[in-house]
């Protein structure tokens, strides 16, 4: 059996790589591991920046995110019991949405399928040759062999594609913290999202929806999740947002509770031969910054580009850029993320100087155009070169 | 023996002082340890902001600074062998001035000699009571009191001001890093100053004037400057500064050579009772955000309109104020000189992500207006409330 491009991971990034070829006439084969319904609901990231958004919607699957997905034209970061709107939109032009990634998978297979595409699910990928090039993997019960001309890397952090790069050179850092997440089925508190720096720790007040509301806590790396009962998770949320003007946050029932450990990786280059790296096979941030799905769509929007010039023209110019395009963009968000990260939880090790640092560094990003406008681009995305 | 203010020390904090008080009609008797020629020619900062200048200008002290300052418009940060302007002025309207504060010691003794101020040369204070008030000095053989109605503590970080402060709060950082910096007889290489960020280390290329170059490389903070012979200098400023088309550094006869450690300090509260800590007495910053001086600068002036109310009104409401005020600019300024020297020096404990990092941090600078602009703003001073 053979295709143009083996795509190892049906994510949203394997996925709209699929999509994306299929638009300039590519056939491609997604190989995803697990089945349909573990891809459609697993709770990932909800932030989409306006490029990544642009990409759906200028690829004809944006239908339901227009109608579903809550714009967003700001954000607050709140300390010292007072909150500091920083006017994304104002700052930059370009806005941010709130649509789940299960929900982009959801459309994303929905479509593909819908045109005729070949994603096969319970497909676990046992060996790849990026020379030859050649995927071959294991589903419903057969061993075959997929052989094609390129590989996509699509298949996340802990997936086969990037031991398969020899000589990788990896960097990394593990943050002395962990995001404790509940999805709660009650109206946000709140419209926009909270950024909340606490001396209690870091606490975010996210959404989904008009109905559902996502809340995350800043809890130690090796925390134990029984540890904390709804009622203990909903007071310590109350602490660390609680404001001078008596704020109030709303409770309701804690639907999906998890621990998140925080981590920055990347390996270089992003590309062995014929296999491509992209999205968290790649890379991986912390979440503050809501970076690591938009730059899984910005992997493949850049590899989708290098492979449609390949096919049309026979170049392999762009392939042969795509790691380093794509580098230059992942060490942006790795910086802001960690940047971001770093401006708003609270480092257990940290010295009383590093501490009033840190106050210092808040008060200046909610007191200067310039800073906050760093923070706005950065948060918006910048664009895709 | 008895006057309005007390001040300790004879640097361009207390000098300055003096002379705006005169200009309100209050009296002060300035106590320097060291003699007049000392003062007048140790080597120090030379970067003002335009705060600082128009400060000088506005209370007459301005004509030389004038005549022989050197107005700059903008600076270059040098990383990855080539250079990036930051427009100083065309981000933010304002200048800096390249003029030694040496040279204002000079003006401000000249100044408070001509109005008949008293400025009492080798006169070692030896005790202070900041309640009574009174200060005690050893001068010309006798020890003598000054009584006063306040006392300004403008003696530096090694002053017997702050050790007169009961339960102060300090907070500090030693970096892992010193600055070797020489004075050359030699035409500058550059016109603005050059911030160069280089595997090797840290330097950067100041000026003194059109004759005189300033220069500076990043060394361990142990280190024995009998290990740096002149030509070593030369070697490795040209190492650090080099780039892809040949920029050349003249050379020229070394004049003055010395290692400085690298600190941030800051005591809280800057008040006690009846004694106001000004200058390095209260904080100490990194040199490479250029701030140490402009800071006393701007803690004196806060403190002069403070007392100026005190004698015009009896109000001891800015006096009050005094420590939060300048606190509030202290920690700004340490927050940006914590993170221009991060973002400038190898760390030889940094991991190799954090050194990727500080690559992408010093690419968006150079990319991004906003960033740019946080530099800009920061460099060139933000307003004295």
């Amino acid at each position: 059996m053979r295709t143009q491009v083996a795509i190892i991971g049906g994510g949203p990034a394997g996925l709209l790589l699929s999509h994306l070829l299929h638009l300039q006439g590519i056939d491609s084969v997604v190989l995803e591991s697990r089945d349909r319904d573990y891809v459609e609901h697993r709770q990932r990231a909800g932030m989409l920046e306006q490029g990544t958004t642009d990409a759906l919607r200028d690829s004809g699957v944006g239908e339901r995110l227009d109608r579903e997905g809550l714009v967003h034209h700001g954000l607050e970061l709140r300390f010292g019991g007072a909150g500091h709107r920083i006017p994304l939109t104002g700052l930059t032009g370009r806005t941010v949405t709130v649509y789940a990634q299960t929900e982009i998978v959801k459309d994303l297979v929905a479509r593909r399928l819908a045109d005729g595409g070949d994603i096969r699910f319970e497909a676990e990928v046992v060996d790849l040759d990026a020379s030859a090039p050649r995927v071959t993997y294991r589903g419903g019960g057969e061993t075959r062999t997929l052989d094609c001309d390129y590989i996509a890397g699509c298949d996340g952090f802990h997936g086969v594609s990037r031991p398969a790069v020899p000589g990788l050179r990896t960097f990394s850092r593990d943050y002395p913290f962990a995001w404790l997440g509940i999805l709660a089925g009650v109206r946000p508190s709140t419209e926009e999202l909270i950024y909340a720096s606490h001396d209690r720790g870091f606490a975010l007040h996210s959404l989904r929806s008009p109905t559902v509301s996502r809340l995350y806590l800043q809890v130690p790396p090796d925390e134990d999740i029984a540890a904390w009962p709804d009622a203990r998770i909903w007071d310590e949320l109350a602490a660390r947002f609680a404001t001078g003007d008596g704020w109030k946050l709303h409770e309701g029932p804690v639907t999906d509770k998890a621990i998140t450990p925080m981590r920055s990786f990347v390996a270089e280059p992003m590309r062995h031969d014929r296999l491509f790296l992209a999205g968290d096979a790649g890379h991986i941030v912390p979440p503050t910054g809501a970076k690591g799905l938009n730059l899984a769509v910005s992997d493949v929007i850049i590899l989708a580009r290098a492979l449609t010039e390949r096919y049309a023209t026979g170049s392999e110019t762009l392939l042969d850029g795509y790691s380093d395009a794509c580098l230059r963009r992942v060490w942006r968000a790795e910086h802001f993320s960690y940047w971001m990260t770093t401006l708003l939880h609270v480092d257990p090790a940290a010295t009383a100087f590093e501490r009033r640092l840190q106050r210092a560094h808040l008060d200046y990003v909610a007191s200067s155009e310039a800073a906050a406008t760093s923070l706005a681009e950065n948060y918006v995305g910048l664009p895709i070169e």
